[in-house]
């Protein structure tokens, strides 16, 4: 789908999230063809250029100067973040960025200052927002359906842990899988986090306890505008993605449910059985991705501003620190505590 | 429950039927109790009244004319309903009466005209209407809810097929036991039956070609108001009391769903469970049996006229009686053919 | 049904709940009978003794010395529990007893004391453990099924809030509401309370904060097993009587869901709808008061132990206090904190 | 996604269907890429050629010969496809064709024996078959897990009557919808259709009678194997796009329920309302489509035989034919019957 009108995308990093992305933009977007591809192992970007038909590059800064190259999707690893949205800052190319920005906070904040001083168009990849059961629930509460909001219930579980190194750098479960719920919460609830209290253990992967990790965990949160909402996660459910948000207000209660593979039913005389969930993120969030690039795309065209911003990005960042500060503490932890 | 403003009850058969709803009268009516019982087996009426401290009658005569018995349930065999009816048309004193009245058209109008003649308060056992689930698919469709009626589904499937010896006289699978589904297409329809087409097969219980009877049936009706109605019988499904409706129109649809005996959910790695269906009519229509008492209750106290009928349980059997004309001519019957 | 080797059963206390408890065993129990009622005001005593053709006692120990009262069912307000516990305990005959035993630790730890000494039998009224739905997650997770239990989830809402002056006495939302979700974590979880964090606000009626109470709270439990669960509460659900349990664990999920007042669907140009949901306790959990009598009657008949104990009813009150505790000092509290 | 390894597609016609086809072909199936379209209205070639960047043929045969076209998909009006298909069978390439064939049994016979002696690879355009919920249903089928079919149950109703103009040339509900159905039920049951009845009315748009169509319909089938099928069909359903299949036997029941446009659930004190349900067939098959599509490049690759042959597209024209005989006649029709 490339023509004169459409963006060139270039993405940055061709792992199993950035080579999602590259499909996506190459096939399934309106107004936007992949320009071009680039990750630290050359064999890697090469591969995909290849699938897909577009240029590989060597370095991020050939990729993000490259004319061709209208917008820039950051998929590299976590601890990258900073440095090349530093660098794209200097291009002020529209900007799409895997969660999260980076684990440090004070780091966050610099790489948001660049970005904001250069104006540079930044929208953060929380794609669950653009799922449209989740984004249903959002919308029934922000349109008063509901009334005032008093108790949110978010269920994230996935169906298997990660492997050891990945959990080593990437902050945690709180930093690199609730995250997504903290952004949900704040998301669907519309109010800001004011106190986290968190809890967990080690059920899963023995391993995650010597590394400091936890793999089954449960928060509550206090919002600005008096909602509390409760969390749990797992990294272990064999059943599938579990992928839950409920809101409960003053008029009623909003949620999003699991979804199946399939809507066959059977009976005999064992019971009913329904299909199989989802097993992860890719047979069930494939429409958010798409979606989410969508609006994307509307950001690259200056047509709107993002709605997924820096500044979301950093919230959530936020409520993970104050979440493992909770932890460590044993005691509720506001978020304002946390200051880099 | 019993006092001094509280109607007694006579109840006539001791056979499976009888005795439930001898308990539900000793039990769960308001404003009833249980008087007396019958049984052409002595021994089965005995224990029924030991059981629930009422007396046992010697004869159908005896229990209709005692003072004590102010209204009369036939839960006899139905070869003996015409006799029992006409006996009761002497009394007139309130009747509740277990379909079918007769397997004879002739005998059914016999028994409906002492009935008439005598003004006898009528109202015939079929239980499904009560059920607060189909209830609701009538009443829906009754306000206009799915506007003008264009097709009704319903299906009705036993859990295991009835003993040789009962089919052999109970009129076969159209009268025994679609019957109930022609009251139910009327009833929710709205609409009289004008023709019957119907098909069907041994597929279950071998024997039952021997005797000329089905197990496996498919019915298709007319109505007068340009309704379709769709029925599938089977005498036997593994999973249980298979028990649907649905009437779909110009503003939309209304159903009835099958019932699970609990709310319990779950998910493992072979995918997600639901509980089990109810087995048979004693784990799903209960709710239904109290609300046909509380409903005969007030025809007997004098407060309401009955809303299920001789006049309903006659086009039931004529239904019945086409069905099993369609079947043997191979084609579309009407039920103005049907004349005794 | 009362007969011969049938067990009388004196009800003391003829307000809602006794009144319920009156009427199950006057009709529907097994070996039952309702010999007599006491209530501190004589007319609902006698209004009710009327209704059930039942003797009225003027005072707990004439209806407890009665040698046709085989069993005691105390059902008067909370704050007199101890005093009649104290009164059973001197005549031995087995006792069910709603919760909670009372406010206090140390008033309920003279009562359990008194009865066992006196090796009275007591079983506590835990209804919902009786539930179907309830009790079929409790045997999963007893069985097996989802194998070590990692987290619970409890939700729990009422359609709308107790006067105020009910709030007053009461204990407050966790003694009077939370301690049937306490006592459900414990039921499904299988192992004790270790710690509560709890948190909480006045979002529906403003004159609880006035009393110190809380409508709408959430509260997060550590059991011995190293489970955790997630309790939510409100004393205002609109949409009717929230009642969910879900248990997960290393080998899947199981789970009670709400149940509707029928299994009606209607689709049309707006969506689809189901039925309503149960409006409050007596819509839902009928069936779990007739199964708790039922077991109870194997107490009374001493054919088995009470698997509803002073125990838990004592468990469940520290789970409650510690989660006041937690409210007031913004800490998670040790069920060992608690000590009268 | 074109290289040189990826087979290329012609698409003739270029309405509504054709341009779906189009776009996948050219965004979504991996091996394939769309070569170039030719349509009746060369306009409406051009504008799609320049969509998608590939050629616009001015004749059929143009297109056919062209040596980049390495596989035809048949997508002009339905009077068109004999004509085209004798010519494709010269050409020899693989050729995707939708249904029906004709309208004419006799043009379908000479079509499908031209393709059957030039040894043309011919799949039929039964998209159905490819959807996930179908495909486990027929799969739960043929793998033994219900036992022997005793009943199948088939609803298909439109959101919206096609125009007038169409149905004059369409064959007729039976031809144009129904013959879904038809191949559904030869599909999930496994066994050819023996006999049909047939009936309907004129429920939705009046002018349908005066052209001698039906919008409403009832169809019961005979299968080999002795089950019975069940088919209801409305063009009109308020709510959507009705797609519910379900094949009962001797060991339970399977089938593939309606899918709600999202997975959201609301209550309030007027019920639960569940999401929409998709509104036609490019809300709820599009995953069929993609699935139609792979197996096709699997039988252009030659690496497999076509599953959905001329012969499925005749057997369900016939059972289209002998359901209007069946109206016509009022009687059931063997398609035996049916010679042309």
């Amino acid at each position: 789908m490339s023509n004169g009108k459409s963006i060139g995308i270039g993405v940055l990093g061709c792992g199993r999230i950035g080579v999602m992305h590259a499909e996506l933009i190459a096939q399934r977007i309106e107004g936007a063809h992949l320009a071009g591809v680039y990750d630290v192992v050359t064999e890697s970007a090469e591969k995909i250029a290849a699938k897909f038909n577009c240029q590989h590059f060597t370095s991020p800064d050939a990729l993000m100067s490259a004319p061709e190259v209208g917008a820039i999707a950051i998929c590299t690893s976590t601890d990258t973040h900073v440095e090349v949205l530093l660098m794209a800052s200097k291009y002020r190319k529209p900007v799409f960025c895997e969660k999260p920005i980076s684990l440090s906070l004070t780091e966050t904040d610099k790489a948001l200052k660049a970005i904001s001083d250069s104006k540079t168009p930044l929208m953060l990849g929380f794609n669950r927002r653009f799922d449209p059961s989740h984004r249903s629930v959002r919308d029934n509460v922000a349109n008063g359906t509901i009334g005032d909001v008093h108790i949110a219930r978010i269920t994230s579980r996935d169906p298997s842990p990660p492997p050891i190194e990945y959990a080593k750098v990437s902050g945690g479960i709180f930093i690199d899988m609730t995250i997504h719920d903290f952004d949900m919460a704040r998301y669907v609830v519309g109010s800001e986090i004011v106190s986290v209290y968190a809890t967990g253990a080690v059920r899963v992967v023995p391993a995650f306890a010597e590394i400091g990790d936890l793999d089954t965990v449960a928060i509550m949160l206090q919002h600005e505008n008096g909602a509390i909402t409760m969390i749990d996660n797992s990294r272990q459910a064999v059943y599938g993605y579990d992928q839950r948000v409920e809101v409960f207000g003053s008029k009623g209660l909003v949620g999003s449910d699991n979804q199946m593979m399939t809507s066959v039913i059977k009976r005999n005389d064992e019971g009913t059985q329904l299909a199989k969930m989802p097993y992860f993120f890719l047979d069930r969030y494939i429409p958010s991705y798409i979606a989410e690039w969508n609006e994307f795309m509307g950001v690259a065209t200056g047509k709107i501003q993002p709605v997924v911003t820096g500044a979301d990005g950093r919230a959530s960042l936020v409520a993970g620190l104050a979440a493992w500060k909770s932890v460590r503490e044993g005691r509720m932890v506001k978020t304002s505590e946390i200051v880099g």
